[in-house]
């Protein structure tokens, strides 16, 4: 008998080599990580970046670049698929992206947040920053943001891991984009 | 001047002390945690069940159970506000479940699977299972589901960290519940 749902093989799931994801075109979101201590993070995000096919990773601050073992261990290869550009400070991009139109979030738990779902497609192409895992975006960062998103928590911890969280809220960007545009470009 | 988006502190953020959320409400689904090799993997899908507030961590198989330092680690304390019971296959439980109405959904790439954002409210009570980091979901496992949800990936790799699939998933089916249900029990 065959399995109703039946796992499917590397090969049938019609992954992209690195050359075809670099040539295909990719959902308007691009990821700013800023002063992220722990490198298995960075590798984490970048996996994920992967996975959801966003532009770019941005990394500022004292977030560690590749190469490094740590985020290989976590990436498993995504930090050779997604573009990634180093900025000592956030404010070195943020304002050429912005005259490019490009619409600055955070993610964090400010006053005047507002839902992670609640961006329409007057948001993108999107720049979503995730701060350090203890103490969240610096101050002055935020307030070059045009938006900030919130992931509601109904728990009793004040955060998710900052690997989780830009899971979430990337997975929703681009679900919420992919629910207007015409998918056919990506997969 | 007043930062428009001023950081909240953790006094302001109104979470629940441990005590005061094992008596409230949750929401009605619960993760199968089969076979996971990483400790921390394990403590970052606790730390995500006390944030998306969900009924319950059934660990199965070679997942390490609390208290572990490794686990700790990544729950940062999650692993005592959230409940968790453990069985050494998941159909020592699952069984049960199904006779008590609930949903059985895996998390994996199969034949026949359906978007993960394809669930409707005819889902809840659900059973969300995760598999290994590696091999997934057993096969047997598989057969035991009502539904396989998947996660769209868009790159070069297979598959997405575990613990960040499953912040993605569970945030997923509390958005699919909450817009239909009233929230007021839960904050």
């Amino acid at each position: 008998m065959t399995a109703f749902f039946r796992k499917l093989q590397g090969d049938e799931m019609s992954r992209l080599s690195v050359h075809e994801y670099c040539e295909v075109e990719k959902h308007p979101v691009t990821v700013l990580l800023h002063n992220i201590r722990s490198m298995y993070n960075v590798g984490s995000v970048f996996r994920t970046a992967d996975a959801a096919a966003i532009e770019k990773v941005i990394i500022t601050g004292y977030t560690a670049t590749p190469p490094r073992k740590e985020i290989d261990k976590t990436a498993l290869g995504a930090q050779e698929s997604v573009r990634w550009e180093y900025f000592p400070h956030p404010k070195d991009i943020l304002g050429k992206l912005k005259t490019e139109g490009v619409t600055i979030c955070g993610l964090e738990i400010t006053e005047n947040s507002i839902p992670y779902n609640g961006v329409n497609m007057d948001s993108f192409p999107m720049c979503l920053i995730l701060g350090n895992e203890v103490d969240g975006i610096d101050s002055d960062v935020l307030q070059l943001c045009d938006h900030v998103l919130e992931i509601p928590q109904f728990g009793t911890k004040h955060s998710l891991n900052v690997s989780v969280a830009a899971g979430i809220a990337l997975y929703e960007m681009v679900k919420i984009y992919r629910q207007q545009k015409p998918v056919t470009a990506i997969r």
